[in-house]
């Protein structure tokens, strides 16, 4: 019995978990259930069904299949119907006439072959990509109606009079379907494509944040454990919504393009622009991949020396949140970006990162060396681990102050020689910080990836700034003066 | 005139083309025609017509409809047809008992208001994930069929006649489509994601192959720019093929799992096994990229420090490679692979190159001494741009042969002493092969992405395991020994 009564909470729960995801889809399959009932008044209202008769069927499968999610979609299906109806009847209308003072026999056999060339012709045209991608539904429908009238021909004798009303019920259907998602709360495409891209952004930001702080962070304590599930997840769900929509994409693009809504200012909205951004985003999303990789790795850098890159990294990422952050801003306000003012603050942090691992001492042994030296110190470290910090830090102070005080001593000295001297007295507190090139290797890696990141960022601004010009977007000054 | 002629030779080089890409569309296309053909005999042959009537129309609808390029996209369609217009059936029968001793008026508005509840409803389930993915097309059909019936009836009266004639035509229409894909030259689903697999791991094994060769060519000679085009074309075909997958993957599986074929053996085939495999192999393919993100990077470590790390480095890619190579090939025979003796080879190749790495000194000095150094240097490097690799690799024999000679002569002095005195002498050289870090950053990144490309090939192998294992494939002795 609790299982009888669990299944319809349980759809409910369901029902209401999708119309909460998007508040637009119970919108939708209202539209859907009026405009089903309109056409229903064909049949039902005896003044519409003496005009257009069993022929209010076309009406009917015309809504159910044209009707879709977005204006653009069903644009896009509607009129490849009509075209498609419209090529078909044409065709079979001229093979009619070739065929209509034959006999009997000649006729049959004259429509089973124009059926088989037809059909094999239109199959094979689908397999041309430019046709999959823009006309398929058109080509399936060509096909169907051409067969339909071609064989319905050959025992009805007025095809004209069934023509034409089976294309003005086709029209009454694809007419409804278009007021109802162009003119009643329609859901555009292209919107859908501007927003799925802003988000990209935003969620991007957010995995590299998450992925940043995560690596900062100290893996022993207790409370981190707990939230690093979700932080995880936040990484994870931020690049894979965006390594993987691709598909998604290409379909609203493609939808997009049908949609007359920005055609008011006589230019075809650049579509393929968000599809082209997409595109550089997703390359984008690997680095964030490749960086999340850093994570979960096995051989890692320990945090002592992590944590001695802490600043440098977490103000690149930062920045690069930031510069990802403004332009998912400027692509939802519709305006310019400046990407000169985003760069210059990125230029630097990048600097800062490049001069802290440059300050850092670290030598790297030969291997025989370095294994002994290694394992001489792998007690002292592992007893003083917690200070392993300091003892770094202090150790990069002594060098730093040593180097500064040589410089000032002897400007004037042969370099060889005062290298030497200076060095020496610090070179075994390099050795205690010295560290498995194996070891370094992680974050080398880690901060590498921060600077493609970067690099990649560039392209991304660029195609952003392409973008803005291709859709006009305008600039405001006031708007980055806030900013 | 040109134009004109140039137009047929344009159209006939793509249809070329296409057959030429698959040459199983033609045949797909020709199978079309002659279901076409067949079932348009309903309506040419009279005793057929006698029988089926003007519902002929529903099997054309359904063959046009129905038929698909490979066996399990066709059963898909099929099924889902089938069942979507018995339950259409069902309920509008249901419907038309409730309501058939009513008045005129009250009969209408029955079936108006039931139009617009199962519009409303249908178009709402669509929405359901489980649902879209696998009964889209069904609901589809149900919502077609149900209005169609239910407005019929309000003219029709022999509702049962008539959809007992319809329901007649449409299984004629499936019939013929299954037959068509079930059992003349049909194409699987299944094969087609087991082959597309296969395939893509080997476009990986190449990209990576590219990639490495690449990183390690002297940019300088001539005759590379001209392959260079050619090469990173393969590069990035090969990780693309990979990262777009996603969706067709997914579709190809769906279909896969409506296919009878592999149920023979009483299990159901692992379809989604492929899927996982796929995404583990996208995040894979992440790696590549990110790989082929160092050859791009603008800062690049000079080509005299990568070529001391050709060797190892082109070792790990190739075994890389090989592993890919060779699960390729198990994948695509059916039979077992042998991870162990992939990964035995692998995890030398990645000792060697840690070895390598570890026996190189390198000295990361001070910032402002290196940059002294360094600009010092600048001018002795550019002279001797071509012979540094010689000056570097002599400089690490002397190190290494001071090291050995320190450690025998001087096995029990204490530690910190030893190292001032054996280090003292050598330090101008490695002054010398020092690099500035943000040079040796982009190598440590690609080896260290290497050294993630071994880690998360790890995970395709276990993935690979994991199909092998619930594919059933086959142990054989023989084909391991041979290889």
């Amino acid at each position: 019995v609790g299982k009888m009564i669990s299944l319809p909470v349980k759809l409910w729960l369901t029902a209401i978990e999708v119309g909460r995801e998007d508040p637009r889809r119970p919108i939708h399959a209202l539209k859907v259930g009026v405009s089903l009932t309109l056409v229903s008044f064909l049949y039902l209202l005896e003044p519409l069904f003496v005009t257009v008769g069993q022929d209010a069927m076309w009406a009917v499968i015309t809504v159910v299949v044209v009707l879709e999610f977005t204006a653009g979609a069903t644009l896009c299906k509607g009129l490849n119907r009509g075209f498609g109806t419209l090529c078909a009847a044409s065709l079979a209308f001229f093979i009619e006439i070739m065929s209509q003072n034959s006999g009997r026999v000649f006729h049959a056999s004259f429509i089973g072959i124009s059926v088989f060339l037809v059909g094999f012709l239109a199959t094979y045209v689908r397999f041309v990509p430019y046709i999959k991608k823009n006309y398929d539904y058109g080509v399936v429908i060509f096909l169907l109606t051409f067969n339909l009238i071609t064989v319905s021909s050959f025992r009805v004798h007025n095809v004209l009079h069934l023509t034409r009303d089976r294309l003005s019920t086709i029209a009454i259907g694809c007419g409804i379907c278009l007021f109802m998602s162009l003119f009643i709360l329609p859901n555009w495409s292209g919107e859908d494509l501007h927003n799925s891209t802003v988000q990209k952004l935003e969620l991007l930001a957010r995995s590299i944040e998450a992925c940043v702080n995560k690596y900062f962070q100290d893996e022993d304590k207790e409370v981190i454990a707990r939230e690093d599930k979700s932080s995880k997840d936040q990484i994870y769900m931020g690049y894979r919504a965006v390594l993987d929509s691709k598909s998604s994409d290409e379909a609203l693009a493609l939808f997009a393009s049908w949609e007359p809504r920005h055609s008011r200012h006589c230019y075809s909205f650049p579509w393929q622009q968000y599809v082209k951004l997409g595109a550089v985003l997703r390359r984008f999303g690997c680095t964030a991949v490749a960086l999340h990789g850093c994570l979960e790795s096995e051989i890692k850098t320990p945090l002592s020396v992590r944590s001695l890159f802490r600043d440098p990294c977490s103000r690149v990422a930062s920045e690069v949140c930031k510069v990802l952050d403004e332009l998912a801003r400027s692509i939802r306000s519709r305006r310019h970006c400046s990407p000169n003012m985003l760069s210059d603050h990125l230029h630097e942090a990048l600097q800062d990162l490049n001069s802290a691992i440059k300050s850092q001492p670290r030598l790297f042994l030969g291997s025989k060396n370095a294994r002994r030296t290694a394992n001489a110190l792998v007690d002292w470290r592992s007893d003083k681990n917690t200070s392993s910090t300091v003892a770094l830090s202090s150790a990069k102070s002594d060098i730093s102050s040593l180097l500064e005080g040589r410089g000032k001593r002897a400007p004037d000295t042969p370099k060889g020689l005062s290298e030497r001297k200076s060095l020496r007295p610090t070179l075994s507190k390099i050795a205690i910080t010295s560290l498995e090139f194996s070891e370094a290797l992680p974050f080398a890696a880690f901060a590498s990836l921060l600077v493609e990141m970067v690099a990649r960022l560039e392209l991304v601004i660029e195609e952003v700034e392409e973008l803005s010009r291709a859709a006009n977007f305008k600039f405001s000054q006031e708007d980055e003066a806030v900013i």
